[in-house]
């Protein structure tokens, strides 16, 4: 093979990887544990929320226009007629001119009242309630279908869930909720140079971080990593590796294989039995990224480099774990921050730049792409555009939050 | 008991709240799955990271000095005496003068070269290799300890540990990671307007959405949050729920009880066996909230209403949270954003905004905290702290996100 890489450029080769993606499955889980799931179906509400017309404060459901005009000097005089039971419905009780009905939070509105009196602005004496503070219609409380309206579609396919859908959820009668199967994601580690975590390193060795650090963003992606320790860099004890973990997994990372032989070996292994659709991506770090195919499952050669391999995981493999889950929008968070210094670039490729986030202003973090604390003191990445040649302190961007 | 609450400070509910958080227990999890987790001791380098010089790139390590003024139409001219083998020591090559050494990403630097060749800007001719640019001393190798010193303290206890993180302790050594054990939070459920998840709400019943949504926030939050589902407002039934939870958790949270008669009850039934150390906190929404204590577990009555119950856990559940896990900083994330709408509020009392954002420019989601909508349609909370009467557009404000 030759020893230049013919790139390609970001967006080709997600489109690459998306074209690839298994089809989604689904489940269902318990709505306590709906959160960070990605929802599979669209969700209607079975009725309107609340179902009545309910006081949020415990008080005296009145009629507004009794109300106008009362004061600490002058209140409004009501005769209560009775009071509200917390779950039960609405007993007959009837709100006209010049009474009321004491209504506890989230009880029924009795009929005939337009609003509710908090009791700190009232005085009870006998049946007489003094009112000290004037209210208008529809204070206090809520309309039934305030929430949601029966038939109305409350959240939607492809949404990524939250603890507050989960409440959402709940309140329309979700007890079991349509999600997207977590995807399992092989992870094989290849490089003569590695050792496993629980080894001390010899000369010229060093531990396999990323194996670890790959699946630990998985998991934290809604997927299921799964490792598979490291593989001489042969060729047989590589493809028995992948005959082996293929069955059980969604998508194959193969990781490490940092040099060019390395990166030649996984080129030609995925050949051997599939396909290689992509050699090489017009980003940085991570440019020897190699992607294919070998029966439906794709197949990732990521870098060595730990930073490299971080950055390919998180601009490339994860818009295809987002396709596999159904996401309609990445699952990491962004947020808005400005430049704090300049940064150049390389036209013609995608740059990912560590940042540092502090009060909303992104600083970089340089250093080199086979360092790891660069990644622990950054807060996320900024994308560079192929077709700048840098950014200039002070614009806004978009961190990739991590 | 009096219908008007005494209220205090968040801040002193919060240390109330810290003040009886039970002792953080420890335990340990694969490396690769301790994201998310909180480290329970520091960790320390067993070794430099990496343990030698390297090589960042395929290329020939050289004297930088022989490169000097290399170029296309002169291109320094070296004798390759040998190639670095991944994973091996260094076999004794020695880089002198006119000599170079094929090293790939990741080997060995031999002794004696200070830089490193891209492969890219050379040209091998047998044993004879043109380099056509030079390098400075340092280039494209990374030191012995140029990423981590032995003895170097790496991560720290009380850190919310991220997928880099466990990179970082897997090229520690770390196969097991010391980690703060997942507090136990239960949930009961009160109010006699409620019915399970998996009811249809008669005439003046709702479905009980909130101890779902607490659930889910409690998981996501590094909690085992368990469910006991809900009990009548009857004294009894109410302390035997509690009694059956209590030895399984290390927190309790009583969640429901809306209505004035409510929150006595929960009151009454915490001072029966307990203490209640808080009723009423100075925030908006959550004022009707109780802390309290029975033997050496916490103990919290939530208000009813979805948003306060959010809020109050938040705000001042989570504090006591972090206690628990040890975290050094709450585990929530915060942004920096504008204020897009200027927010009146109540002196004396700290107010939370559910906010959404747009670009960095946070907007106020206003709405009755009865209502579940808001908190899907907003991206997190403002506080505005007590003795202020509002917020201006403009200003810039920190969002607690969710």
């Amino acid at each position: 093979m030759s020893r230049f890489l013919s790139v390609i450029p970001v967006r080709e080769a997600i489109a690459a990887a998306e074209k690839i993606a298994p089809k989604k499955k689904t489940g269902n889980v318990p709505v306590e544990q709906s959160a960070g799931r990605v929802l599979a179906a669209d969700i209607v509400a079975d009725a309107d929320i609340p179902g009545f017309d309910r006081s949020i404060v415990d008080g005296y459901a009145v009629l507004a226009a009794d109300t106008i005009g009362a004061g600490d000097a002058v209140p409004a005089i009501l005769h209560c007629t009775g009071r509200v039971t917390m779950g039960s419905p609405d007993p007959g009780h009837m709100v006209t001119h010049g009474k009321c009905v004491y209504t506890p939070t989230g009880g029924v509105l009795p009929q005939g009242a337009d609003a509710v009196v908090m009791v700190e602005n009232t005085e009870e004496a006998g049946d007489t309630v003094l009112v000290r503070r004037p209210v208008s219609p529809g204070e206090n409380m809520l309309l039934r279908d305030d929430d949601f309206r029966q038939g109305e579609t409350v959240l939607s396919a492809g949404r990524l869930l939250t603890p507050q859908d989960a409440g959402v959820l709940a309140a329309c009668g979700c007890v079991s909720v349509p999600v997207s199967q977590k995807p399992v994601v092989g992870i094989i580690s290849t490089g003569n140079e590695l050792v496993p975590v629980s080894s001390r390193p010899g000369a010229g060795q060093v531990r396999d971080a990323n194996a670890s650090m790959l699946a630990a963003y998985l998991q934290q992606y809604g997927c299921i990593p799964r490792i598979y320790g490291i593989v001489r860099d042969e060729q047989e004890s590589f493809e028995a590796a992948i005959a082996r973990a293929l069955p059980e997994c969604d998508v194959l990372l193969l990781s490490g294989g940092s040099s060019k032989d390395d990166r030649d070996m996984t080129a030609a292994v995925i050949a051997g039995t599939g396909e290689v659709l992509v050699h090489g991506i017009a980003i940085a770090p991570g440019k020897p990224t190699i992607i294919g195919r070998i029966g439906k499952k794709p197949v990732f050669g990521l870098p060595g480099h730990p930073a490299a391999a971080f950055v390919v995981l998180i601009a490339i493999v994860c818009p295809l774990l987002d396709r596999i889950l159904g996401l309609h929008k990445p699952m990491f968070r962004t947020t808005a921050a400005v430049l704090g210094e300049s940064i150049p670039s390389q036209k013609g490729r995608q740059e990912y730049i560590r940042v540092r986030l502090e009060n909303g202003v992104a600083f970089p973090v340089f250093g080199k792409s086979g360092l790891l604390h660069t990644l622990i003191k950054s807060d996320g990445l900024v994308r560079i555009p192929s077709v700048c040649e840098g950014l200039e302190k002070g614009v806004s961007v978009e961190v990739i939050l991590w």
